[in-house]
């Protein structure tokens, strides 16, 4: 999730603090907390390409044996039948510091034992997949305004894969160390080489997922992660020369991918979305270059106004009512929107609670803070590539399947960006533009470049796309996964 | 209504033959007869600023004594009751040719003796503001899912205004002349010069209102109606040295304002909405300059593509869903979204309906056509101003307060296109682009130019904003009647 700007962050910042309350979104926290650090002058951060962390795999694999059975959850509190196995526990990635992240895995509705295993990973950095992917986008629940019963999502992606959701890095949601330092020592290079650690174990606690094709999959800054975690995985089956994980692609949604296109896309996005004016997206461009000759005054004032324009309403999904009431209700109420505003605040309410927390084998430890959807202890984020096209040009060589796609009406790493980036990696176009279709309508728009990478809108999608276009999302899951091109329009009756 | 090119015309034309049963909006259809006509190579239409048609008070008037309570509603079939009063009738425009224009008037629901008057008009050129302005948008009514019954519309303009709707011109709706001449000598001045003729009449037959403010409104090609008539009014009032109209504003939404600008801004929100590719903008932009130096043949597949894009969705509200079944219900359904996409099939059988019409005292010559939401009957138009900034120059002169809104979500006369157009008119910024809020939400945003130009945006609206944010219109019009500025943030609580 990146604006690349000092002026823009501090802007978001001081928003933050003020907006909490009417704002339910806590990624909006997270993202500022490294925004700040990477693009203010004296930056510590490490902006230089991903570099991998060789691990040898005798050293950090360890036996799983018979953990997989003690992982299964019988049934989560409050809820309803379902058919198919879950499953959540910890797996140890360093047992001297007691490091050791939370997953939860639902297995397929249906041949589970064909259909591919997904990982999904949410971005922040420092959001919990258990928050936004499992609980309130593609996962098989949702939770009730009662915050204690469970709905079923019939759009959960669990129809068409396997779907495993991780909370990483240290000190997100379930996830955590016993050494106060791994809190502080979080960044791209880290979490790519413990989420790798936490990989190679979880298949030895699931062998039977070991050869299955795999596909990494995520948004926001998993625009960061999920590239590097595949690079990684790249790099140790050709070290290794076997496939150790059996990739086959991956899919990244309004994805954190390259600084500069990423902020030039958002003042496009916001201007002409009518959110800010074109003068101050102007204006604001210009201050963002070097050579900028434009007055601090201007800055200024650009920035002061884009603020104001941005404070009251959802960034995330910028046509989205906001939460006004945070109180759970006594009985769970039926919402009328698609995704309720205050979800986020039904699902912390959730996650909090022992019988729950017991059901998922989750929080062990008795850790000393609550569980939040971002996480309140990572102070610090100490590497972020300012680019990972280089690691997308490398997946298409090696033929993996690589899917970019965007909520179009999400505004806080817009379609805008995600395009601005892609044209970067000067790639022919194969397929031109045209609209791809789910369930009878326009499900957004799709475009295919040579070399095997494809973008794909999702109309009226804002950055959570499982969330507000659930329907549209699993046809957009179900194809990748497929490989086959999205489907095309509905036969006309003469 | 404008997309000013050759090329993306013959789309439009092709894609109305088309799509018709799936595309519920009939608008798109009189648009492209428009089009087709006004930028073709050899267009005949004239196309340069308009001139008024200088009329003679004196021979034009003529008494209306009587008439007013004949033209009283009493109740209208299928009608919820209301406790204001309701008008339906013909003034006669040409005694000789019989030419008669179709009026429905609502009085405002309280205090109708000192609210101000407020006519609305619908575009096309061709579509009727029976059809959308008073059953689809700001009218107290809107029609059942049966084509019977009528339901309140808590929002409708007459909350604050006594609101006069207008089908106009000849041809539209239940407006006719018995010289069928008159149905192909249509076009911006002639249409002017009627309206004008209406007015003056109607208010003789209305003479409470003589005195009272008077604002003219409209979206769309009305556009060019509204700044047309305030013109003719104004020339009037200034040849009498008297106010025979007490023109106070106009407020024109998602205008077709100025060909050039609105081209320009279509392809730019085309493309920032993910609709058509950027390259496909870039291509018809180019291609729409006469210095174009690009293939003809990239041109066509640009073009081409854009066609294709544009095919399954409604351009006037880009993230609508579409009418999927034309058929009426037995009784009234619940609509679960907010304006239910068959809605103008509604208004169709009701307004056909002989109870209704006579109820409405209209279409008392028997015409031999159906009422239409969009003529049928005209066939040609003869004048069309590529501008008319300048008229908009004229009444910031005249001290006139000048609105022009946009539904953002507008892909025909996107707010891209609007925000050009009034860049064009080099008025400086008096206050600088800011959010507005409405029922505790962010209305829109808006920016106010020295001279009193104010543009305003409506958040998440389609074209026809009053139908897809009812409360965001209702807060807008009552704004711009009482003349302050619109509402800025709830309060907070400490």
């Amino acid at each position: 999730m990146a604006i690349a700007t000092t002026s823009i962050l501090l802007s978001f910042l001081i928003l933050s603090l003020f907006v909490a309350e009417i704002y339910a979104n806590r990624q909006v926290k997270a993202l500022n907390i490294l925004h700040k650090s990477k693009f203010r002058r004296n930056s510590q951060i490490d902006k230089s390409d991903f570099e991998v962390e060789e691990l040898v795999l005798d050293g950090i694999v360890h036996s799983q044996e018979g953990i997989k059975e003690k992982d299964r959850i019988l049934r989560l509190p409050g809820q309803p039948q379902v058919n198919f196995s879950q499953y959540g526990g910890y797996v140890t990635l360093d047992k001297f510091s007691g490091r050791a992240f939370y997953y939860y895995f639902v297995e397929a509705q249906h041949s589970e034992q064909t259909l591919p295993l997904l990982l999904w990973l949410n971005g922040g950095p420092g959001c919990s997949s258990l928050a936004y992917g499992a609980m309130q986008e593609l996962g098989p629940f949702r939770v009730n305004s009662d915050g204690k019963t469970l709905h079923r999502n019939s759009f959960s992606w669990n129809n068409v894969a396997n779907v495993l959701f991780l909370e990483s890095p240290t000190g997100v949601g379930f996830s955590y160390s016993n050494k106060s330092s791994d809190y502080n020592t979080n960044g791209d290079k880290k979490t790519a080489a413990d989420n790798y650690l936490f990989l190679v174990n979880w298949l030895e606690r699931f062998p039977e997922y070991k050869d299955r094709d795999f596909y990494i999959a995520g948004e926001s800054y998993a625009g960061h992660y999920v590239p590097q975690l595949a690079h990684t995985i790249l790099y140790h089956n050709k070290k290794a020369n076997k496939k150790i994980i059996n990739l086959k692609g991956i899919l990244i949604g309004n994805a954190v991918i390259n600084d500069e296109t990423d902020t030039r896309g958002l003042y496009d996005y916001l201007a002409s979305h009518a959110i800010i004016s074109d003068r101050a997206a102007y204006i604001s461009k210009a201050c963002d270059s070097s050579s900028s000759k434009i007055l601090k005054s201007d800055c200024d004032a650009a920035e002061d106004e884009t603020e104001k324009d941005l404070e009251y309403i959802d960034l995330y999904n910028i046509y989205a009512p906001l939460c006004k009431n945070t109180n759970l209700t006594a009985l769970p109420k039926r919402s009328t929107v698609v995704t309720d505003p205050c979800s986020e605040y039904y699902v912390y309410a959730y996650l909090n609670r022992k019988d729950v927390q017991e059901a998922l084998h989750a929080n062990v430890t008795n850790l000393k803070y609550d569980w939040e959807p971002c996480s309140d202890v990572i102070t610090k984020w100490v590497d972020s590539s300012s680019t990972v096209l280089p690691l997308l040009h490398e997946f298409l060589q090696n033929n993996l399947r690589v899917w970019i796609f965007s909520g179009d009406t999400d505004g806080r790493v817009p379609i805008t960006s995600t395009k601005y980036s892609i044209y970067k990696m000067n790639l022919p176009v194969k397929t031109v533009w045209h609209p791809w279709f789910s369930y009878g309508e326009v499900g957004g728009y799709a475009e295919v470049y040579k070399g095997g990478l494809t973008l794909v809108t999702v109309r009226e999608a804002g950055h959570q796309v499982p969330s507000y276009q659930p329907a549209r999302a699993l046809t957009l899951i179900k194809y990748f996964l497929e490989g086959t091109p999205l489907p095309g329009p509905p036969k006309r009756h003469a």
